[in-house]
């Protein structure tokens, strides 16, 4: 058996999120039937370095499986592409040894957000940006972003339905947030993310960039650690899962 | 009875074109069914500059229409964008004399297509340029481009399937190419265009970017007045009626 380690790119827009449900057209299940094809007919199980809901998207999203096809990686990459929908692409596959797992191994992840500043929508981004056609103030919204890199307890920008049990404490590497244009494109990379983390995070961010909180809120929040407090929950479409990171 | 002026914007990709048709979802069918609503069960019928084929996007098509609501400009433009699905936007609403007539008024048309040129897909980009993966020599095609401009018998650039009848003696006032990073624009202004007309030049002018045609062929081709001798048709996706001018 061999495991191979594959960096996918996805649209969001038509998945119902990741993870494979019944009757639901996921990434999960569109990978796992070309593998299967691949594999004449036998069930091949895909591991992410995380799920993404529906609508989100994302630019190296990383999976590993294990398969006992003898294929170099060049080959790997044709067939699976050969395969896929055209919403779906695979841009790298490697042999790793199988102590690589794509959760389990990742020491560090990277999520954007686009938001599209401007009055008037765009149609052809209603897909890939968060329309927000009010006035931002980018200095305060950085100034916020500034308390939250480091190390706390992220309960307050974790979503409340998450049933994850144990620790809540993460650490954001970056958290920034830059203008081009009419666009402004926050960056969150940590070792690890909560359920609905970066949406909430965006979601208060925003507030603040209204000038309906201060910067100096945030530490508040984390202190507090109280979902109701903190920002609604932005929009799927405007966020990327921008790349994992592993050792070496 | 008033006549109103309105530029629109729509993405292609989940149209069967522009033109009302049988069971299938059109940009006009969509903008008929906003106006029947706001004249409480009226059909009222919309002219647009020219129609667009199905998976052809526009940035500012322009359409006109006659009524007997009162409204102002500004809340014709709120009340159609209110009841217009996501993928066609009102930019602009405004009042016209009667005898204002969206084509046959119009004076000049751009048409843009976007080309992506890299080796690798790009899943966001699909639906909204042409994938072409071959290196293309863009000297070639300006050259190619120059041959274009000024008043034509575009008849090798002309669907063999159009039914038009009359001159197919048009005006190009521009046709030229730019590179931005890996992506390379098509720009052709013109008096008006036969059916297909901009996807053949761009298949024509493609085949002069791999070297598969000298630039001074178009010469020829032009001259010819023969279909069969000149490129495929470029896909939909990577055009744009980008817009319409009119008098004043």
């Amino acid at each position: 058996m061999k495991r191979m380690k594959c960096v996918i790119s996805y649209d969001g827009t038509n998945f119902s999120g990741f993870q494979v449900q019944p009757l639901k057209r996921t990434v999960q299940s569109e990978l796992e039937k070309a593998l299967k094809k691949i594999h004449k007919g036998q069930d091949i199980r895909i591991f992410p370095s995380g799920r993404t809901d529906r609508g989100v998207h994302a630019i190296r999203q990383t999976i590993h499986f294990d398969t006992s096809n003898q294929m170099n990686e060049k080959s790997w990459k044709k067939a699976l592409n050969a395969l896929l929908p055209e919403d779906v692409y695979v841009k790298e596959t490697k042999h790793v040894p199988s102590s690589f797992h794509a959760r389990f191994s990742a020491i560090e992840k990277e999520y954007r957000y686009v938001i599209l500043n401007t009055q008037e929508p765009d149609v052809f981004r209603r897909h890939y940006a968060y329309h927000f056609p009010y006035a931002l103030d980018m200095t305060q919204m950085r100034k916020a972003c500034h308390y939250l890199e480091g190390k706390h307890d992220f309960t307050a920008f974790s979503s409340a339905r998450s049933t994850v049990k144990g620790s809540k404490v993460r650490t954001l590497y970056e958290a920034s947030c830059q203008q081009k244009g009419s666009d402004i494109m926050f960056v969150f990379r940590g070792d690890g993310f909560l359920y609905h983390m970066v949406r909430i995070l965006v979601g208060t961010l925003l507030e603040v960039g209204q000038g309906k909180r201060k910067p100096e809120h945030i530490k508040q929040l984390l202190k507090q650690q109280d979902r109701k407090q903190s920002g609604k929950t932005a929009p799927p479409q405007g966020l990327y899962l921008w790349d994992v990171t592993y050792p070496e």
